[in-house]
């Protein structure tokens, strides 16, 4: 395929997205196959010959199509939202085209560069504290990760990093492998299971907080459980709050916490992954505070701020942590002016080498939108997840089971777990809209989560009205 | 932006992108500017009203064109490709559009389906021993990851915990923190940075292994360090061996390390991320011999294979020890067809828990060059290398610095390194084409490498008239 081919195909393809997503609403939400479906459908083979552009449409429709879970449908409430926006698609065909890889800032210095303004310009939307803008004092800044998971990663190997330097620094005849064995980190009960995963990666211990009524933890929880752990010997080094769990979008108390950290050389990572993005606004932005205890911090807004998957914003408060865990450099990735201190090469901050130039689609989104209408986008979101409230107390065989606080409602069926199971089953056969449960206090949980950008009052409305119809047929039986 | 405007701006978006790729070479490859040029150029914080896309496009030649490192340029010769297809963009578009996050098979099923059969396509086209192919057997099969540094990690963690688990089996009185802290990982001293930074990340030892004269692991190197510590009390574990390293596309003999690894309970990865491409060439798969002895074999197609960043194919042997981990199964996460045993949930195979739908851009590539014309571009890509190489063979002043297998050409003016480091300079300096060092033996030496799908042999005959004349003037000096 060459350019002129490509200019008429790629004006296809942008009918074709255009087409698909103003008429996403009258495809199935949710697939109705069975796993191992679309093998028999193409060849064992790859074609030794080319195939034209129209083969292949043809066969998007044909075996792509019926087996996609529609993120962007207004009918789908699972998990959380995957943003999309046109302005970060567009960003995102010019990364493409550009096609550079911005492991160092020779690699590519507008990649790295605008990376580095772009989440400055988003830790100002969020009112962070000086200390994680690159501009103010150079000693800390922020990065775009692929993911939450990777953040929370990254967090903690700086973290164990550390920790090992420091207390071998007071007892420099413990060995490394000694003091290895004896660091803990810790999470809430509630925190996402990637949070655990990372430990694991990490090799180190993890010990779960339990968290209050309203699924937050709480300082006094921590500080028992670090006295603890310090009394049997171990080395507390790292505590991973969140801000909007997964489950039930409940806040840990960071006033509570940070000074909690600070003081016994604990770790402050801050993830708050779905929730972050609404901090943009000043009514939601009292949850982060505390933030300024905090030695790391991150959201997506590849969840709720229009910017398309992947964009993860990690910011923390001390560059230095983090790149010199795992500073590795051979000649070939040496340029001329990575001692003068002025350039961040972005491959010491995350988990891979290679990384696309993924700043253009902030760029894109926060000057096609503006503030004001990111705002709206959140603000629009959770009053629909508000309306949906309403909808459900009005019902009394219905309880709300967490405090509505952004785009997620937590319900169930007044009664047994096997009601809800029941429900969410019958839910699930219908496939007009999609969503997932979780456990909360040991009950079987409904979570209803505002994620399409499209969503508006009358699919709200719809859902509810389809869960009701459903509710009768249930108790009828 | 509605779909409307998205329609326009699209076709807009297709076209600035055809024209930045046809013209290209217009574009000086490297940017003449100073670390910190983007800052001043941009306001400080995000605009609060939206802006146009005609004010946004603007700053892209203003503010992002200069500062890009053109990798797509045939004048680029630097690190190793950068893939880039128009397939693999129109098929990014899809991918963006559908913008559904496939860590789960319910997640969106066509997302891990057609990732499981283009991986089977791909390792067919390889020549991959059947254990490895997802189709054949059940117990091995591809993942795409983000980057090779990600499929090293993986394998490297998937091989520590196989090798706790077997140790203390074995001697279950041990303590796991014991068993840890004498694990060793092995690799060539030729590897890349990213193996010895998997080792740091895990936790664990890592000791470099020497190699022969061609640069090579050679079974007898491997075997007798292995021997030395275990005789230490340590206990080997993992060895990654690489096919095409970094410095100068070397080759580990894999059918004398693979027996030595089966043997001694080590885990071997095959890290081919540059060279794995070249395997779907009959006249170049010989060099994949002994990886049947692989407990896993990761390579780029984002490299050499037209498919844009980010796809890094990893195949495994035994899905069940990559799995097996890092499980940690959440009740959001859970869905009713994932105890059949026909269900991949690909969270469990790597770092992050998000993924795009990427093997659309396999699927597209591969059905729209054929496997005829992917062979035509690799076999292209070498013989353009070796009218290079036989350029500088013809000219008595430089030398060949490691033998030309595939796209790398190493070489150097005969003399000091400074002489060689002062001809790299003048080479940046005038940015006409980009390239960068490495060292071998102790010398510096200069990689050359075929990168952009567009080079031509006049772009070829041009880089070395400019190289040589260059080398004129430093002589000169």
């Amino acid at each position: 395929m060459d350019a002129a081919e490509f200019r008429r195909r790629g004006r296809e393809m942008v009918d074709y997205v255009a087409d698909y997503l103003e008429n996403i609403e009258q495809r199935p939400v949710y697939p109705d196959l069975e796993p191992g479906y679309l093998r028999p459908l193409i060849p064992a083979e790859a074609p030794l010959e080319p195939e034209t552009f129209e083969d292949i449409m043809r066969d998007v429709e044909r075996v792509i199509m019926p087996g996609v879970t529609h993120w962007q449908s207004p009918y789908f409430y699972a998990y959380f939202p995957a943003a999309s926006s046109f302005p970060a698609m567009l960003a995102d065909m010019l990364s493409g085209a550009i096609g550079c890889i911005g492991f160092s800032w020779a690699a590519s210095p507008a990649c790295t560069e605008l990376e580095t303004v772009m989440m400055d310009w988003l830790g100002r939307m969020l009112q962070l504290p000086e200390c994680f803008i690159a501009e103010t004092h150079g000693h800390g800044g922020g990065v775009i990760q692929g993911t939450a998971s990777e953040a929370t990663l990254m967090a903690l190997l700086a973290a164990r990093c550390k920790a090992i330097r420091r207390v071998q620094a007071s007892s420099p005849e413990t060995p490394e492998a000694e003091i290895f064995s004896k660091l803990v980190a810790y999470t809430s009960e509630q925190a996402h299971s990637s949070v655990e995963r990372a430990a694991l990666i990490g090799g180190v211990m993890m010990r779960k907080v339990p968290t209050d009524n309203s699924y937050a933890v709480r300082g006094d929880m921590l500080k028992k459980m670090l006295e603890e752990d310090k009394s049997a010997g171990l080395i507390p080094f790292y505590f991973c709050a969140t801000l909007g769990t997964t489950p039930s979008c409940a806040f840990d108390r960071l006033t509570e916490l940070g000074p909690i950290c600070n003081e016994g050389n604990v770790w402050m990572h801050v993830d708050a992954a779905y929730a972050g993005s609404a901090f943009i606004c000043p009514e939601f932005r009292p949850l982060l505070n505390g933030i300024e205890f905090a030695n790391s911090f991150n959201f997506n807004p590849h969840k709720w701020l229009l910017v398309n998957f992947d964009c993860s914003a990690m910011w923390v408060k001390n560059r230095a942590d983090i790149i010199g865990a795992f500073k590795v450099e051979p000649l070939y990735l040496k340029h001329e002016n990575q001692e003068s201190g002025l350039v961040t090469d972005y491959r010491h901050w995350q988990i891979p080498l290679g990384r696309r130039f993924r700043s253009l689609k902030m760029w894109f989104v926060f000057r096609m939108y503006g503030l004001n209408g990111l705002q709206s986008h959140i603000r629009k979101q959770v009053a629909l997840a508000k309306e949906f409230e309403s909808l459900v107390r009005a019902d009394k065989r219905f309880e709300i089971c967490a405090e509505v606080i952004m785009g997620l409602v937590c319900f169930r069926l007044k009664g047994s777990n096997e009601r809800n199971q029941n429900l969410l089953k019958k839910i699930a056969k219908s496939r007009e809209i999609h969503l997932v449960p979780c456990q909360l206090s040991g009950r079987f949980v409904l979570r209803f989560a505002v994620c399409a950008r499209t969503t508006e009052s009358r699919h709200i409305q719809q859902a509810w009205r389809h869960i009701t119809q459903l509710t009768f047929e249930l108790l009828q039986d």
